[in-house]
C-alpha cells in the first residue's frame, strides 16, 4: 500500500515556486463548491478585480488561465497570432526562446532579437527590428526574465511598438508582485505571468490580461483558435462580466480559492509597499553576498531584486553544494539555465519569501557551507542602516 | 479591501466537481516544495504508478497532464492527430461534440457517427464508420458521458477499432474509479480523465494514459504538436521513467499532493470495492426516485451509477427548484445541457459523495420540495435488503 504524502518543510529560495503563504496554504482546503455555484461567481469577480489591480490594469478580459505559467503564455500567442504573421521576438534568456517556439507552432514566423543572457533587451537593436518588419503584427519580450534575473525596460519597449501600431506581448510571470507593473501606463496588449512567484500562491494558475485593442483581435481572427482550451472566445463567455456564466472547462476551484487569499494579502499589503519590501531584503541580501565574495550577473539597474543570479564562486562544485543546502538546511535556491548551467545560482526572494529571517538563513548556510565569513553581519548591517535612516 | 472568501459548505452531487475527500483537501494545503525537489520526484513515481492501477494499463506513459479535463482532451488529440488525418467521433451528448471541435482545430477531419443522448454508442454504427473509412486514423468514443449519465461498451468500441488498425481515443472523465475501466483489455490507446468526479479530488489535473502503439505516433510525428504546453515529447522528459528529469513546466505541486492522496484512498478501498459502492448506492438511490415518480433517462443495462439522469417531473421548475435545494439544503445538483436542459436533473453519486447520507439526504430534500413521500423510505428499504443479502 501506498503511503500519504508528507513533504519535507523545506525553504524555497529559487526561482519559483517560492515559499508560500501559510494564509494561502490554509485556503487550498476549504470546502469545494461547484463552479457554476453563485457563491463561485462573487469569487471570479473579486479574482479578476483584484488582478486588475495588481497588473495596474482596467483590461476587462483580466483572469487566471487554469494551468501553469507555460499554458499563460501559449493562450497569449495562440489567440493573438495567426498563422502567415510575423512577430517580434526579444530574447535575452529562456523564455524569449519559449516565445519563439509558441510564435512557431502557430505557423507564424518569429524575427529574433537576440541580446546576452543577463542583459536587458535592448530598446536600439528592438527599434531597428521594427523598423525592418513594418509587416510585423506583434512584438514580444520577457519584462523579468526569470532565467537570469534581469529586468528590461517595458515602458520604453512598449512605447517604441505601439508608435508603428504594432502588438506589445509581455512575459511577466517573474515581475508580478515584485516589482512594477504598469500595463495601461506602458500600453500592454497581453501579459501573463504565474502564481508561485511573487504572489506567493502555489503553481498552477497564469493571470493573463488583453487590452481593448487584443480584445478586438481576437474577435476578429478569422483563423479559428489552435487551442480550444485557451481559445478566449469562448473562455471569456465563462470569465466575461455577465451573471449568466456559459460553462467551458470546470475551474480548478480550490486552487482559486488560494490566487484569491493571495491577492487579498497584496492588496493588504499594497503594490507599492510589497515592491519596496522587494527591494530592502535585496538590499541586505546583496550586502551579505558581496562581503561572501559573490558577484551578481546583472548589472545593478537592471536587477530584480526577487530573482538575484549571483556567479558562483571559483573552485565550488554547483550541483553539491546545492544538494547540501537541501538536505542539511532544507533550502532550496536555483541552478543555472542554459548557457549559465553550472556558472550561476538564482536566490529567489519572491513574495513572502522576501524576508529578513530568510535572507539571514539563507546567508548563514553559504558562509557555513563556503567556509567563508562576513556575510550575515554584512547584511544585519544593512537592515540596521535602513532601520536608521526610516 | 476584500474579504477573505470562505465558501458555503456544500452538498456536491451534480456531474462534478463530488464532494472531495477531507483527506485530499487537508493534503492540498501541506508545505509545498520545489518541481525538483528529489522528494517530489517520488510523489511522481507513485502517482504514475496509482494511475496505472486505476486505470489497469501498464502504460508507461501514464501521468497527469497540468490543467483540467478539457486539457487532457486536448493534450490526447493534438499530440495523435496531424493536419490531414481522419478521426472518427461518435458522438452521444456534449462531449463527443468537443471531440470534433478538437479534432478540427487539429487541421483533421471528423468523421462523426450520432447517437441519440442517453444512448450508448451503436457498435454498429462505428463498425459501418469504420468500413466507409479505412483511411481513418483513429477512432475517438466517450465511455462515460458526463451530459447524460450513458456508459458505452468500451470493450467492443474498441475491439471493432483495432482489428482495422486504427488507434482509439477514450473519454473517461467520469468513468475512473467509478465504474469499470480497463485500458490494456479493452486495447485503449489513449485516454484522458478528471479528478474532480470518481477519484474526489479538486478540479484542475487531468490523468492521461498513452499506449505503446501511440506512444510511437506521437515519437514519429513529422509535423510539430501545435501546442508547447501539452507536447508529450517534451513533457515526458519530466514524468518519464529517468531519474535526470529536464524542466518543462512548474508543476502545480500542491494540487499534485491532493491528487496522490485521492488515489492513495482508491487504493485502500480497492478498485472493486470502489465500483461495488457506487453501484450500491446509486441502486438505493434508484430505489428512492422511482418511489418519488421520478425515471431515468438512460436504460438501466447503460446507467452510470455515479451520474443519475433523471426526467424533471412535469410542472416543476427546473431553476428554481435547483436553486431552493442550493439556498434551503446546501445541495448542488446538475442541470441538463444541450437538448436535455430543463428537462433532466444529473444526480451524482461520485467517489466520496457516494454514500448512504449523501442519498437518503438528497432524497429528503427532493421529497420537501416536490411535496411528494416515500423516497427516503424506498432508499432505505433497498439499503436493507441489500445488508440482509450479504
Amino acid at each position: 500500500m501506498t503511503q500519504s504524502f508528507h513533504p519535507p518543510v523545506r525553504t524555497l529560495m529559487g526561482p519559483g515556486p517560492s515559499d508560500v503563504s501559510p494564509r494561502v496554504l490554509e485556503a487550498l482546503g476549504r470546502p469545494t463548491i461547484g463552479h457554476l455555484d453563485p457563491a463561485f461567481i462573487g469569487l471570479m469577480d473579486d479574482i479578476k478585480r483584484l488582478l486588475q489591480y495588481a497588473f495596474r490594469t482596467r483590461n476587462a478580459l483580466t483572469m487566471p488561465v487554469s494551468a501553469p505559467g507555460s499554458a499563460g503564455m501559449e493562450c497569449v500567442f495562440v489567440n493573438l497570432v495567426s498563422p502567415g504573421d510575423k512577430v517580434i521576438v526579444a530574447q535575452n534568456g529562456v523564455f524569449g526562446g519559449r516565445m519563439k517556439e509558441n510564435v512557431e507552432r502557430c505557423g507564424a514566423t518569429a524575427v529574433m532579437v537576440q541580446d546576452d543572457w543577463g542583459k536587458p533587451v535592448d530598446p536600439h537593436k528592438v527599434e531597428a527590428a521594427l523598423k525592418a518588419n513594418p509587416d510585423a503584427k506583434a512584438f514580444a519580450f520577457v519584462h523579468a526574465e526569470t532565467s537570469t534575473g534581469a529586468r528590461s525596460d517595458a515602458a520604453t519597449l512598449c512605447r517604441l511598438a505601439r508608435d508603428r501600431g504594432v502588438l506589445t506581448i509581455m512575459d511577466t510571470v517573474t515581475g508580478l508582485g515584485g516589482v512594477e507593473v504598469d500595463l495601461d501606463g506602458w500600453g500592454v496588449d497581453a501579459v501573463y505571468s504565474g502564481t508561485q512567484k511573487c504572489l506567493s500562491c502555489v503553481p498552477g494558475l497564469s493571470p493573463v490580461s488583453f487590452s481593448a485593442r487584443a480584445q478586438e483581435v481576437i474577435q476578429q481572427r478569422t483563423h479559428r483558435v489552435q487551442s480550444w482550451f485557451l481559445d478566449m472566445n469562448l473562455v471569456m463567455a465563462y470569465w466575461g462580466g455577465s451573471s449568466q456564466r456559459a460553462y467551458h472547462h470546470t475551474a480548478p476551484i480550490n486552487a482559486l480559492y488560494g490566487l484569491h487569499e493571495a491577492l487579498v494579502v497584496l492588496e493588504e499589503e499594497g503594490l507599492e509597499n510589497a515592491w519596496a519590501r522587494h527591494r530592502a531584503h535585496h538590499s541586505a541580501l546583496a550586502a551579505g553576498l558581496g562581503a561572501l565574495g559573490i558577484g551578481f550577473v546583472v548589472e545593478e539597474p537592471w536587477r530584480l531584486p526577487q530573482l538575484n543570479c549571483v556567479t558562483i564562486p571559483a573552485g565550488v562544485d554547483d550541483a553539491a553544494l546545492r544538494r547540501r543546502l537541501l538536505d542539511e538546511y532544507n533550502l532550496e535556491i536555483g541552478a543555472g539555465l542554459g548557457p549559465l548551467a553550472g556558472k550561476v545560482w538564482r536566490i529567489g526572494l519572491m513574495g513572502h519569501a522576501a524576508n529578513r529571517t530568510n535572507v539571514l538563513f539563507c546567508l548563514g548556510a553559504l558562509e557555513a557551507l563556503l567556509g567563508r565569513t562576513g556575510g550575515v553581519a554584512a547584511a544585519r548591517s544593512a537592515y540596521e542602516a535602513t532601520a536608521k535612516s526610516a
